[in-house]
């Protein structure tokens, strides 16, 4: 005997195929869904079905989006001089949610971890460069990961960016380092507070 | 300008639903299907759409199942006159998949917990009693969680069954309480180990 009916074990399958979902949580998933309301579930599984038809991949940044170009790409107001790199869709409404940043972004969808099999041309390198070529591009953030492969990806970006860029017109930046707000000095790792230390500013 | 295309927003708002699941989670699930084949998430979706066709509550075990009733209850090779009660319907492949057991079940969908307002009357107690009346029933097992609310349960319970049963004809059985398997008894809790005292067995 099936240890659950057919429709509740593929629901859970599909659900712990989910990152980080085991199939414990996904059954939990699946009995909440039970216990819910039938519009609630039918709504649900619209928007999932939805997905595919109706959300694009920008073909200038990369990002997920109801228009190709973006919404982003697109607007006037924002100086497309500058590109924002980030690593992954994720990462860019955190950026965007700081209200400081009034440029265009480019989605890489990973950073270089040869390790892992990631390497260059499974990024979305190519076309970052196609950007820089082909258009008046002032300034590149690479807004990565301070971590080993972001750092990696950031070295790699940085020259490569510099052997298209003979008469060094593009300026290349990265995010600062130093300590979080509300860190604790007493707990903060040396690296973090040589960073800190190197980029002491002025009062 | 909406941080997310209004697609992508709406089914990380029915993700964030889920117990357990918190915007930024929901955010990856979205993300996550995004890359996937767009027939996976087609099933995907179909199969939160069955849910409410498809899944019935069986109206003697109260518990979900795509016959009513269930395979369970109709099992003529399963003990019907022993019922083991569980709290919720996660519980129930557990205690099946010992394969120790071949009575029927009882889903209460909760346990007693008037701190948090769940009053017997919100639990399938009545369901649970109707099967107690009018069935010959020879054995009661409360497999509840031995923690404050199951107790209070089990103790609810017993006193509610043995009000009906004025011969005492039914048995009422718990599940027994010990070390687990591969526990550490330097780590173990008195209340435990008391247990295991009292319930020890002759070799």
């Amino acid at each position: 005997m099936p240890r659950f009916p057919l429709v509740i074990q593929n629901l859970a399958d599909s659900f712990s195929r989910l990152p980080g979902v085991g199939p414990k949580t996904a059954l939990r998933f699946v009995f909440y869904l039970l216990r819910q309301k039938q519009d609630d579930n039918i709504k649900f599984a619209k928007a999932i079905e939805m997905l595919g038809s109706s959300i694009a991949t920008c073909h200038v940044c990369q990002n997920f989006s109801e228009k190709n170009p973006c919404a982003i790409c697109s607007d006037k107001n924002r100086d497309q001089a500058v590109i924002c790199v980030v690593a992954e869709h994720q990462d860019l409404p955190v950026i965007e949610n700081t209200g400081e940043y009034l440029g265009a972004y480019h989605v890489l969808g990973g950073v270089l971890d040869p390790l892992h099999g990631i390497t260059p041309d499974q990024l979305k390198i190519k076309e970052l460069i196609y950007r820089v070529q082909n258009n008046n591009i002032k300034e590149i953030v690479l807004a990565l990961n301070p971590d080993l492969e972001g750092e990696t990806t950031i070295l790699y970006l940085t020259k490569l960016i510099k052997s298209f860029d003979k008469n060094s017109v593009i300026k290349i930046t990265r995010l600062a380092r130093g300590l979080p707000i509300g860190a604790d000095l007493e707990y903060a790792d040396e690296v973090t507070v040589s960073d800190a230390l190197k980029g002491r500013k002025e009062l």
